[in-house]
């Protein structure tokens, strides 16, 4: 099953396309759940009342913020390092602006193995802090896609090291699946006579996470929709109507409070099961109600989300009456927010 | 078990001291456990492994700022108004400066009965909003105890309506008691082939809660060590040495960080318990000390902890190497922060 990535760009892959979203299938996803529960146990779904008042409907909150390194990110990289075979794997690197740093180097310290990380020397303290702290040796580099890039396939061919690729790998997004079997079942052991979720709500930067997500619920509770959320101006709804991807090549990152949903295109493995099997509404919010969100996260439901771990609530705030959704399931997808930075919706202290 | 409060006082007091731990039983707590269930699922019990390896010892962290009401409060409360006898309750008030007020307006919402809570009228508005929420008349009076105990007294008489003391009544010691039935079970659930907790820590106030995990932890855990946790300055480890309660009467309450934590002196039903069941050592925790905790808990296990919520990770910093005690729980009792105000240990924002 596993596919590596040489190279990149739209043009070249088309070949992929065609597999659909049988590159990952739910057996994919279940096998990842049996490697992993004995490194990551599952992470809670909780309920707020107060939320759920103000949301004016039934929320579970999927806290993948207090999942291991703080981001749902240490299930893919995790699925994908043990993976690798044992006996000629000498370690492995990744580059992030983020959670897959981190994530990659928890992963890597699960099976002993070195780990490197390239990290633009731009980066927050508390993003090369938190990759540090799992054990990665943090290689800095200047920032940009082209040389973060560079800096790993140097030492990828350096060093012999396996390159773990943040969310177009079929193994990436089967680990990312693990949330949703976790989610289904949790929900049918705490509310064993009720109905499955009408919805849940994740949001899109890569596409990894979505598409592991749609791949195990369409197995598990196939009436449920799963509902992208993106930064205001990433476009997914126009391509996913469309049929194909929209997006130029060589997009900027997008411009957005989620710093973790900065990745403008989705991948070309991500594309396709993506397409096949999301909702065709996207909904798209905006800093301002990303930052309403996180306050009402924090303060009603006592849990630390990062921008992208509260755009789901952001999106079923805003859009979840009009799409007749009842019984909501959110991804809070991360909680590595930046402490020595001001928070975005506390008021600052006086002098 | 009923036990009516009237009047009060120390002097007073010594009827029922001779009860000592008798007062409350593990089975009383059991009995809450099974009345509780159906309205307060199990709240988690997370591992962090940074805040472990911070500690160098591993830390259960239970996460009762996740309970609903935001605080342990909920479960005494609603113990208590669950055990009021149906026919002739008519409502139910309480006097509170915090988390006590939401939590009895909770508990009054599950028996659909009115609730008024007075609480002085410089109260944060977050907490008023809470009760609220929660379905509660609030009653605002003018700060100080006697002036809270007259309202209170006065509504309760006025309408026929029970009080429901905040931690000095035993169904609201059996009811906190029922999150060290939780703990207990979910550890042995977790980690089934490892060894009970060295010690649990837990925040002390008016001392209900360390009363119900005390009681609870002799019987399911019994090698397990209590050890309150206490705003400095407060004394109860003097008291406990001496084997009788060395506060004046009317102490007013302690100046410290952890708003919830401000009860000078423990009360009548729950010193003796202590007294009996809680390790001899108590560990002092500073405003700075509480900050740091908090920062902590944020920045790393992703939760939103009040100041008394921080605590327990404080004193096991500051003093778990010397307490021997490698495997240790820490309640994190609460999560009621007040987001209009600045985070203690947030940076400013410039301008």
């Amino acid at each position: 099953m596993r596919i590596t990535r040489r190279g990149g760009g739209w043009a070249r892959a088309r070949a992929y396309w065609s597999e659909g979203a049988a590159a990952v299938t739910y057996a994919d996803v279940a096998r990842a759940q049996a490697k992993l529960l004995p490194h990551l146990p599952p992470t809670p779904l909780l309920t707020c009342a107060r939320l759920d008042a103000l949301a004016g409907r039934e929320l579970f909150l999927k806290c993948d913020n207090l999942q291991a390194t703080g981001s749902f990110k240490a299930r893919g990289a995790l699925n994908a390092v043990l993976s690798l075979p044992a006996l000629r794997t000498r370690g492995v690197v990744a580059h992030s602006l983020g959670n897959h740093a981190a994530a990659v180097a928890f992963a890597a310290a699960s099976r002993a193995l070195p780990c490197t990380v390239v990290i633009p020397h731009t980066a927050p303290a508390a993003k090369v802090a938190n990759a540090r702290a799992h054990g990665a040796t943090v290689e800095l580099c200047e920032p940009g896609t082209a040389n973060r890039e560079a800096a790993t396939m140097r030492i990828a061919e350096q060093l012999g090291y396996d390159i773990i690729p943040p969310y177009d790998d079929a193994h990436v997004i089967a680990g990312q699946g693990t949330l949703a079997i976790e989610m289904h079942r949790q929900l049918a052991e705490l509310q064993p006579d009720r109905p499955p979720l009408d919805a849940i709500f994740v949001p899109i930067s890569g596409g990894g996470m979505a598409a592991g997500v749609a791949i195990a619920t369409r197995s598990l509770s196939p009436a449920t929709r799963v509902i992208a959320v993106e930064p205001a101006g990433k476009g997914l709804g126009a391509s996913l109507e469309a049929g194909r991807p929209l997006w130029p090549e060589n997009l900027p990152p997008l411009s957005t409070l989620a710093d973790g949903c900065r990745t403008a295109a989705l991948g070309r493995i991500t594309w396709p099961i993506c397409h096949e099997l999301l909702d065709r509404t996207v909904v798209p919010v905006t800093d301002a109600q990303i930052t309403e969100a996180m306050r009402l996260t924090f303060d009603l439901a006592k849990l630390v989300v990062e921008p992208s771990g509260a755009m789901s609530l952001a999106a079923a705030l805003a859009a979840a009456d009009a799409l007749g959704v009842r019984r909501v399931g959110l991804v809070l997808c991360g909680g590595n927010v930046d402490f020595d930075q001001p928070l975005p919706f506390v008021r600052a202290a006086s002098g």
